[in-house]
């Protein structure tokens, strides 16, 4: 008997409207210039919404179904060959319906699965290991993966850059939006890309939260809490450590060796900490993939974006592996592609 | 070789605080008794919130952990035993941490896999379908599944009776908070029930949703934009379709006769649409299951409801419906149970 095996058969993207660099952002919101470069490390990013004006031009049901339409195009597929649908974000654009329902209806997939995930930077892979459960238990033959994150409601209308407290100013230079999707089949398609492992585990027990993303409804929107904290401490600590044991899981779940990873893709977090994060993984021969840098931390939708540079850059027989780290509650994930 | 097969273990359930009647609820926030119990049908509902002070008594991690713990009680189980969480609610503490984490972390559950999927009445039937799939897919052995809401920070805090919408009324009158969980396991576990089938389909495609439920970010939260939106005509319309297509479905794909159903549980939006939705499904045989008159519309606990039930009544071998229809962008769902 043949061991059924997911396939990753494209990949599509979009980042919306026109980069933001960080002489841009110095002006528009006051994050200093050199200051974002230095500690952030982050020298671009692309918001949703007009920092300028105030005005939302993308909903994130906008750019995931462009980045699914240049998946599927990708893959050389129809809306209507897709079995099922899985999304993963933590800034929804409501509660309900689903964001991934509603790019359903602009896709016009219907009659099928569709799952959203309430995930962060270890999103993308939480929806790519649903996907491949769905397919491995011979439920679909293909499987539509989409993450993405708009973080335009918690971005305050009025750009005083005078009134600006230090931790939001962090999060201007940090975060961004954007969106990625993937197709997975049960057969290979397009690049001959098998999915050889995915490993998702919560390692939060009794450890408070890195990071808390909060929402308000009718009745408490104007109360005074925080909408967003982090622990960059934490973070900074934490991070690293899980990022490599989920390096080594992979290889050791596997059998592959650290010399044998052919590309790697770590966490990003910001350009500053996925250099260093990366360069503390020991994968000699690899050639490293960031995207962060460019195009902000936009959580659920990083793992696509390099996903997509993956594919560009990789043309023989070889070995990826992709690792992301959530530091709300602390998951750390991977993924481990091969090439044949 | 046998196929592999997913039981249903045990259920735990957990309903916030007193029940509130429609008399307290006219006296608190203006809701005209009679006409909640003739329109609406309900007679009590559960909140999070103590509504005479606007005190928050509960979170959903709160109720979802009570739950939890009851499912893994009946069931035998320690959390060490858990090998994966699945969860479903509409309306999660925070966007970050999703809630699923929370949860894990009171019951000690760690370096798990766990999921949580943004999702209203069909959401419990989604997060069944999900553990399902861990289990046929040989990734899980035993998975616990949580569903539940928790409507307080959309209360809004004042209560001026006078102040009030009718929508606003209506909303107090039906919905409540709750949550559930039950255990899922490849192996038979406890009264020995197999889950024949859970089927879960969007078929929102070119409708208008039915339901809109928003959230407020820092950037957007002194807006006066509605934060919950029903088209009552539209849902009355269509879930009963809805419910019968699917019913149909599950025994069609199953060779299973509507005489052969011993249980029914259908699709629970309120005490009065439930019941006249329950009496056009032509399960001649079957015992209803109606509960959400007494517990209010709590969206993702309420099936979780419904089965506890179902296993209180459910003493020899037989055959169990049951159906969930989300009007947000409209999805049939639904499973089949067999007793042996």
């Amino acid at each position: 008997m043949t061991v059924p095996t997911a396939h990753l058969a494209s990949v599509g993207t979009c980042l919306p409207g026109e980069p933001v660099d960080n002489a841009t952002l110095a002006k528009l919101v006051g994050v200093d210039e050199t200051w974002a470069e230095m500690f952030i490390g982050n020298t671009s990013r692309y918001f949703a919404v007009d920092l300028a004006t105030g005005q939302v031009r993308h909903s994130l049901a906008d750019i995931a179904a462009t980045a699914a339409d240049r998946a599927l195009a990708q893959a050389g597929l129809d809306p209507r060959d897709i079995d099922c649908v899985v999304m993963g974000t933590a800034t929804p654009d409501h509660l309900m319906p689903a964001t991934v329902n509603l790019v359903a209806d602009r896709l016009g997939i219907d009659n099928a699965p569709t799952y959203q995930l309430q995930s962060g930077c270890a999103g993308a892979v939480q929806a790519l290991d649903v996907a491949r459960t769905l397919l491995l238990a011979g439920r679909c033959a293909t499987v539509l993966v989409i993450g993405g994150d708009v973080c335009a409601k918690h971005l305050e209308r009025d750009f005083d850059p005078g009134t600006r407290t230090s931790a939001e100013l962090v999060n201007y230079a940090l975060f961004g939006d954007g969106a990625g999707a993937a197709v997975l089949s049960a057969e290979p398609l397009g690049p001959g890309i098998a999915i050889r492992q995915v490993l998702n585990r919560l390692v939060g027990l009794g450890r408070e939260p890195g990071q808390i993303i909060d929402w308000f409804g009718l009745g408490d929107r104007h109360s005074d809490r925080p909408a967003v904290s982090e622990d960059y401490k934490a973070i900074e600590e934490t991070v690293p450590l899980l990022a490599q044991q989920m390096f080594w899981e992979l290889l050791g779940d596997l059998g592959w060796g650290a010399e044998e990873v052919d590309f790697l893709l770590p966490p990003q977090l910001s350009g500053r900490m996925s250099d260093r994060i990366s360069a503390a993984m020991p994968a000699p021969g690899a050639r490293r993939i960031n995207v962060v840098r460019s195009v902000g931390n936009n959580g659920n939708a990083l793992p696509f974006l390099q996903l997509a540079e993956l594919l560009e850059q990789w043309e023989s027989p070889g070995r990826a592996v992709a690792v992301a780290v959530e530091s709300s509650k602390w998951i750390k994930s991977g993924i481990a592609l091969e090439r044949s």
